[in-house]
């Protein structure tokens, strides 16, 4: 089927790339992320402890990560799982960002948590879950944060761009894309990390496109050759688990790098990205 | 693989069948879903206007419908898309209830809207797009009218039971769960329905399930013999789009039955309840 | 999106409904599958001994089946698995047909394996795997005996219209469609029944249409009500597995219902044939 | 879901990586396919005519393809497309062979043309929809010519690992796995290339493995970038199909490159093997 009549049938107007045919580049506080340089986000999936959070956001940024990742609301599947420090947590997240530089991005479930997520954070992460959570990307679309808007899990790429349109439609235009993996039959994976998106995005739309292997996998083995296979695609930064001690993280330790692993992988994906004609942004600039 | 072991992962406490091996009827303002009568819900997919609604109200009412169903918030996958009449749509749902006696359920999409929602509606529905929504499913666990929760188009049944689980672990018992088709290659069709899911999710769970047939296939021509083919299945209720003029609807017109094909299927439908031992419910109770 | 567009891309010249619009009703000896009355096809899933094949016949005779199933050539995923009794499973196929006067149909999986098939079987049956073996569609379309062409597990229902044209091609018009689950992300069932397939089928060609609930849902559980639901959808016919010790089974016993709960299930369905209009075949014919 | 329980229910003994820790370097005519050079395989989807032929065997061989790659069988979707020149496709693969000295895989789709086909290749191509043909499986096993198993588009890995066993198990371990994009939801490619396969398949097994972004992604555009992403994630090689004039090639010119475009491509892939430790084979070695 031709990618053109795909999309035709979807509105998108703000997101289209002929309305940007140079690219936007989205700026966090200064981190510019869609430009010529790799751009590499991570940290835990949960914020946990102030221990735990400040030990892993000093080894990703000493290995080169610039903006720090780290859920303070957590959706799960299940409503007796842990499902983050909330409050607490965003405060620990305004710590580790006070603390090292880095950028902070983490999720927002709600409308109503808007405003304390928006105080600590510099890139508001709406998940998959909550990819067509209409009334959710109108708020953030009424904020001036960047927004990194997950893919759905199943999600055809013509309804993630239509989702990403309505932020752009409420008045914000710092849109970060993210493929992470989606559903298909097969079972030795936890989703099917599909980097076709990548090129198909970027021509599609002007908005960068980062990946994030740790969810796309579900194997901590895997995440490295696969973030070095999204970059070779085209990523404009990928979105890595880390954690000091995976086989006791509260979630996903399944998915997360060890400091000594994401720091090798760093880089490998550094020598990706000279290959590609890109080279890696290592380490936060000056607030 | 073996039902047990995929389900085993999840954790299923109040919604699992062997809480309540006799199984839940739910009952909204009298009508009873999940008993031995077959409920038939009918309605346009969207509150278009005043004459609109009132005029499929009397028709899905004469020909044997109980609930009416209609939407005043409409998720919509593009921005620019009709995103229903809001509050003017409640306010013609509660004029159509007054009206007809028929009991409504519609949709809502952000918990800000649920006290409105919740002052017209008799069944408050959760779609699709909301299914791993944590903050609206435990918004609605709070609420004090039967929920019906469907399923997302992608989710596993393990997922879908857990969602359902928030809501009763919130407090709310009263839950209905609805297939609706869910997304596999195959184009000629608007979804793939899943019937394979009725007999499942009545074996793991004790909470009533009913098919949606109209969102199910995308085609009006399909959707009686579907909807012959739920209630063989052991389907305990449908979920049907009727328009009195489906060509000039303002959504899913696609779908939508006019209302003599709408007569004729309840009739159909009814034989085959007959056939495995069921009846259908005819028309509203006095409430 | 709409169906007819679907469906237009395919080259389907012999297959389509507009070239018959009647129907075709298939003759084995003469069975006839296509018109009023629903054929039931049953038997087990392969072929193990005399006593075990002659058992099964008479009780699924008894019960109402017309066909005989049992395969003698075993398509099995690993190299290591029972792949059947071969030429011997075949002349035990051939004495049960004798015996009892079921017709009988079974697996082709080879071309040259083509003439010792079709002297015992009144049906060729083209597994799912085969679906897109070209060479074999061409052969079994140059044989004068009906092929049962199973739907393969992800095939688009355009390719498999086309596969079916292949065997239409080459100078066999006896074909008839089965639809036996497809592949999707759900790991409850084996595969996930697509009932969608059976009035789609039926519209866009004249052939007739029939359910494999068994392999469709892999939970002999299941068999009873997804059998009436196939029915219901208008389905020409059943394949059912039965095995006299399910348990013991050398493939697919958990599928594969007792010769109690196949009695059973055949009143069911012959309830809710009358119900839709239809009749169920009951036995075979006098050759 | 953990890998190893996915796999355990498999019965992978000689293709398992446990069997031969060190890899299979599969050796086609003297080009190495498996160690630590990366291997380009590339030319028509389809042999079309001498002129065709040569004039793309002398570019991809100056770009620095081993192998060419060229269909005289062509398995079809429908039975009216063009099939392929056969024995006269066959006749041309050879002399493009002696001319060039470029090695040669084409593909093969019935027992009954194995001595044709495998008189003129240097590697026997079976295709994604006979990944389950077993008994061609089989035959191949029993030939002493390397094997191209191209994975089903919708086989999961367990069960293309299981058709591989086939051929190892009937004598032949020369065998090398292709991913080639597989049949999810998404409509704006072709198929989806799934890249998490090659890791997972090179963790799993002892063989190398190459990609085929051509049919995996359906579109010329995109194959250079997943051409690098592909061996960034540790291909052992790639399949590409190039045409001098795509516009009017008789199947597949969405997918094919120019030589131009090659040749750049080729220049990109090279960097990045570099980039993660590797080096790209360029141009036959001498027979």
């Amino acid at each position: 089927m031709a990618a053109g009549n795909t999309f035709a049938s979807a509105e998108l107007r703000l997101i289209a790339r002929s309305a940007k045919p140079a690219g936007t580049v989205v700026d966090a506080r200064g981190v510019r992320i869609g430009g010529h340089e790799v751009v590499i986000i991570a940290g835990p999936c949960a914020v946990e402890s102030e221990a735990q959070l400040l030990s892993v956001a000093r080894v990703v940024k000493a290995a080169g990560a610039t903006v720090l990742r780290g859920g303070a609301f957590k959706p799960r599947s299940s409503p007796y799982s842990f499902r983050g420090l909330e409050q607490e947590g965003l405060r620990l997240l305004a710590l580790a960002r006070a603390e090292t530089g880095l950028r902070v991005v983490t999720e927002v479930m709600d409308a109503r948590q808007l405003p304390a997520v928006a105080a600590c954070a510099d890139i508001l992460q709406v998940g998959s879950r909550n990819m067509q959570n209409f009334t959710l990307l109108e708020e953030v679309g009424r904020c001036r944060i960047p927004v990194l808007l997950k893919r759905g899990m199943s999600a055809t790429l013509a309804e993630y761009l239509q989702a990403a349109e309505y932020i752009m439609a409420a008045g914000n235009e710092q849109v970060i894309l993210c493929e992470r993996g989606i559903r298909t039959f097969e079972p030795s994976t936890r989703n099917t990390l599909d980097l076709n998106a990548v090129p198909m995005l970027q021509r599609q739309t002007h908005l960068p496109v980062i990946v994030d292997p740790s969810h796309g996998t579900g194997h901590a083995w895997m995440v490295p050759r696969m973030a070095c296979a999204s970059v070779a695609a085209g990523a404009d930064g990928l979105l890595i688990e880390v954690h000091c001690d995976p086989a006791r993280a509260l979630s996903d330790g399944a998915n997360s790098l060890t400091p000594e692993e994401f720091a090798l992988m760093v880089e490998q994906v550094a020598a990706v990205a000279t290959a590609v004609g890109r080279s890696c942004l290592s380490g936060p600039p000056k607030p």
